[in-house]
């Protein structure tokens, strides 16, 4: 019997159910892959080795394939991913095969405010532990082989301008780059939200001299917004992850021709760091489902998404098989829908869009809720007036949902705050909108709570879908970032700074690069570039700052706002709270 | 039948050996663990779980204690590690249980020209492809620890600058830690040779303004350098590892108090990062036994031993255990002695000095080789009289290993250019030393070509040893410096700088400091702080240029000369020549 959520933190469930759990040999087994397809990591969570399951399943038909996406989430989150776990642990309830696809958290978001990304209440997955704190080692791997670019690029300049063309021929084989020290759009990464990593100069001359490397600007970025991290999402086997990762441009050369991480001979080596990476993780849920674990978070400044081969993988050994994509529908569902899904060439049979009564009141008017402080008192007052009007981001996110040509479900993922009428006007508006609607009390009641949730996304699946995309390649780059701020984000058009036009001319003039897809950066915490504005902004135009080429990943980055790669640790951060149980090794406080 | 190493590279015959290995299973029951206190890593390595296997056999004596150091080594790297596999390969041949402690590998000279630590030829341990791109993770684990203890410092100063005392109470609870931005003494931490991020400015303003951090001086260090390494060093428990974690200085305040982890209130999160660290690697030698690992190298910028606890648990399940000090007995061997057995109370049998012609000769008056560069020819052409000359250095390092109390074995690392002159002159002039000597071809022919160490080995395990410490710790430090550098260096004394000074005044009046162990940084290439200085130099002075505290690791750390905690990455790196089998997942190049 698991603990009450009411009365215990998220991690004492997940450490109370842990002493219980299936072994990662059993969960595995009854996911249905062989003792081979299984790489153990320890006792209770694995890796899979993709190859030898799409290799051996190649034949066998997808199952069915339901994304989870939500409206504008406070700055606390709407529960995405708990909703994820509850609607698996329903549809394991209902007999389904299935399984989920959910993205490894950040350390930044871990040690900082939000927490780990695994749920809560009774519908987490397990180990948390180790899934929150580094899990398989990706994102360490992503980090060491994005670094690996940086120390090449950095050692290079500082010995191109030591040496003559001629010593750089005979002691190396090296034919000179000459990089730009002015216009390198690299930075390195490091997985924290740290803020003062954003800007710095790096090179300055100590004790060695010459040989302590070239003084230029530089910058850190948080390693999952790594254009290393967009490849792990949409790289779908290694000979594309070995391809894409020589087309990475790490900087221009004097006369503005992009110089890449093949120029700078450093590819190969930084795809051995991803080898390992590249099979997806292995977990389960608080009731034993499988849950398929790979690639990272932050749809806000990154694709955002569970990868591509997670969601093979899953589509070959279940019946339903649900991924997520973060933040917002304008956010992660419009990656997911427009990036994610065009490459991977699957089709989506239904989406879940997770709305809560706190979001609605915050975007009906209610005071905005700070991470780390305590709660307004309106959230926890019935206003059915303010969860009216907060539907208005709700309806917006449907219908961004049905452009793509699915139809979307909402899930209202219930607190016990919540009221009989707030629940009822939500469901009248959303049924008024013409889609499906659930009340889920998954996080109060496990997979039991869920059950309305999974006969509906059940139900969502058996209809026809019609999926399209936003927009055709062929469409001009700039066309296309105003198609999305207009139709998706409703913005009246788009404005570019100097530098973003600059840009995008480039790009534009480049075969290649104008045929890649748009990888938006934009604040989750509002339809807009103002996380200040909720509800549905009118009257604004989007300002596009600079705009970014992940020649690997295969995006074009507009980034739009004051939103910045490299998150900030806030005043209250929540590794204050994290601590060890020295005596049974046990961590406490992760979130 | 392993491949010939004459012919073929060493990542060539690693590979080939590791379609025949073990699976750790196998090699984790002949090593005597039980099916739980083994924690595979995929099939192939393993976590061990220290606990239990130390709880199980805490009545067990312990099996004999065996250190591997050596002489002076050339810039190549004389088989230290190499050796420490042929003698484990040849102890197995008798009949021995027997295992090897070596260290996990840095991402610094993986890629950039010393290549990873595995041995070489048929002395290796396998499989090599994990053991020297991240491992099971240890180092990266090091580095998010290290790193968010300047997650937190960085991000507490800016909120400091940006609140008052008021505000800060009331928003966070926090008091003012008033940090002094110019005395910070901790850096952050990338695990690659970085020259470029030596010296650096961060938290410069950008589009956030007084939310992109604090402006000031900061510097990167290689992670296996960090003290958070030193730890994991020397840590006996969990319960170890947590109290030293918050004891880590990272800076001080405007009335020069050190201002530690446990001040900013992050050091059970650090904690929580290593919790899985903790647990000693298990892989094996191409010969099928056990080899566990580690910690990390660099005994020049760190204490580059392996852990203590990976020792604790190979005497308990050897016979034999063969640990690794790194480079020269002045580096690694001093810190083994004087540091690892004084935390560790673990007595040693009998300590190996590894040697080598080519370091010989180099000693005697060769040209240095330069790595990635061709052999200077000296090297292939036959001259007893630099070998003879360069035995001084031998012999220096001999009277270092006696002076602990300890019987040396010179071990003569064969290469196949060597001639039976020059390997009669060196056993002559060991002998006359009264040293045990054998020359060893594990190399060529692996575990029967080590026949002959692994005899001399067993034989010096039997004579009564008479372990002493050089230093008390109640000696003042300064006193205990100057020691060091005359006893075991043969420098004529020291001379420190005004900031050396400075910081020495400040440790001997703290009386918790002043009673800490000595980690000295100087280079491994010569007896002197001066790398170009080979042989036995004289009429010389110990530079100290500063003097750090880690007051986790218990270690006072001076630096010698011009050593950086940051090696830089060389014109001819050897990630240029990484690369990845696409088809079967195989990574080329590494060695």
């Amino acid at each position: 019997m698991a603990l009450d959520p009411k009365k215990h933190a998220d991690w004492e469930i997940a450490q109370d159910s842990e002493k219980s759990m299936k072994t990662i040999y059993e969960v595995a087994e009854e996911f249905g892959l062989t003792k081979e397809e299984l790489l153990p990591q320890g006792h209770y969570i694995g890796k899979i080795d993709y190859r030898k399951v799409l290799e051996r399943l190649k034949d066998k038909p997808n199952g069915k394939y339901v994304d989870v996406t939500a409206i504008t989430p406070t700055p606390l989150g709407e529960g995405k991913s708990t909703s994820t776990m509850g609607l698996v642990q329903g549809l394991g309830k209902r007999g389904k095969r299935v399984s989920a696809a959910i993205r490894q958290p950040s350390g930044g978001p871990t040690m900082n405010i939000k927490g780990s990304a695994a749920g809560g209440g009774l519908a987490q997955c397990i180990p948390l532990t180790p899934f929150s704190l580094g899990f398989t080692g990706d994102i360490n791997a992503i980090m060491n082989a994005h670094n690996l670019a940086m120390v090449a690029l950095t050692s290079r300049m500082q010995h191109e301008r030591n040496y003559t063309d001629e010593q750089l021929d005979r002691l190396t084989k090296m034919r000179r780059l000459d990089v730009d020290p002015t216009n390198v759009e690299m930075g390195w990464v490091i997985d924290y939200c740290c803020q003062s990593l954003r800007n710095i100069v790096i090179g300055m001359d100590g004790v060695n001299g010459k040989r302590d490397g070239f003084m230029m600007r530089s910058k850190f970025g948080i390693a999952v917004s790594s254009e290393v991290m967009g490849i792990l999402s949409v790289a779908t086997s290694l000979k594309d992850m070995r391809e894409r990762m020589g087309k990475i441009v790490v900087a221009y050369d004097k006369k503005g021709n992009p110089v890449t991480t093949e120029d700078l001979e450093v590819a190969g080596a930084m795809t051995a760091w991803m080898v390992d990476a590249l099979n997806p993780n292995l977990m389960q849920t608080l009731e034993g489902q499988p849950v398929v674990v790979h690639a990272g978070p932050f749809a806000n400044i990154a694709i955002g998404q569970s990868s591509i081969i997670a969601d093979q993988v899953g589509l070959k050994l279940a019946d339903y098989h649900v991924t997520e994509s973060g933040f917002g529908a304008d956010i992660g569902f419009e990656k997911f829908w427009n990036l994610k899904c065009r490459y991977s060439g699957l089709v989506p049979d239904a989406a879940v869009v997770v709305a809560t009564i706190r979001a609605l009141k915050c975007h009906g008017g209610a005071p905005v809720p700070v991470p780390g402080k305590a709660m307004p008192k309106e959230y926890s007052e019935e206003s059915v007036e303010w969860v009216e009007k907060g539907c208005a981001n709700l309806i917006h996110h449907i219908r961004n949902v049905r452009k793509a040509g699915i139809s979307p479900v909402v899930c209202l993922n219930a607190f016990v705050s919540d009221t009989k009428a707030e629940c009822d006007k939500v469901r009248e508006l959303v049924e008024a909108e013409g889609a499906k609607f659930a009340i889920s009390e998954h996080w109060e009641k496990g997979g039991d709570g869920a059950l309305d949730l999974a006969d509906v996304v059940i139900e969502a699946c058996e209809e026809p879908t019609n999926f399209k995309f936003l927009y055709d390649l062929d469409m001009p780059v700039k066309e296309r970032i105003e198609l999305i701020a207009t139709e998706v984000y409703g913005a009246d058009g788009v404005d570019f700074s100097a530098d973003a036009s600059a840009a995008l001319s480039r790009i534009q003039a480049d075969p290649e690069l104008a045929k890649l897809g748009l990888c938006m950066v934009k604040t989750h915490l509002s339809l807009s570039d103002n996380p200040a504005l909720k509800g549905v902004p009118t009257g604004w135009r989007l300002q596009i700052r600079e705009v970014l080429t992940y020649g690997g990943a295969g995006f074009i980055v507009p980034v739009a706002g004051t939103i910045s790669l490299m998150p900030g640790t806030g005043s209250n951060p929540s590794f204050r709270r994290v601590d060890v149980d020295v005596d049974t090794g046990k961590v406490q406080g992760i979130f």
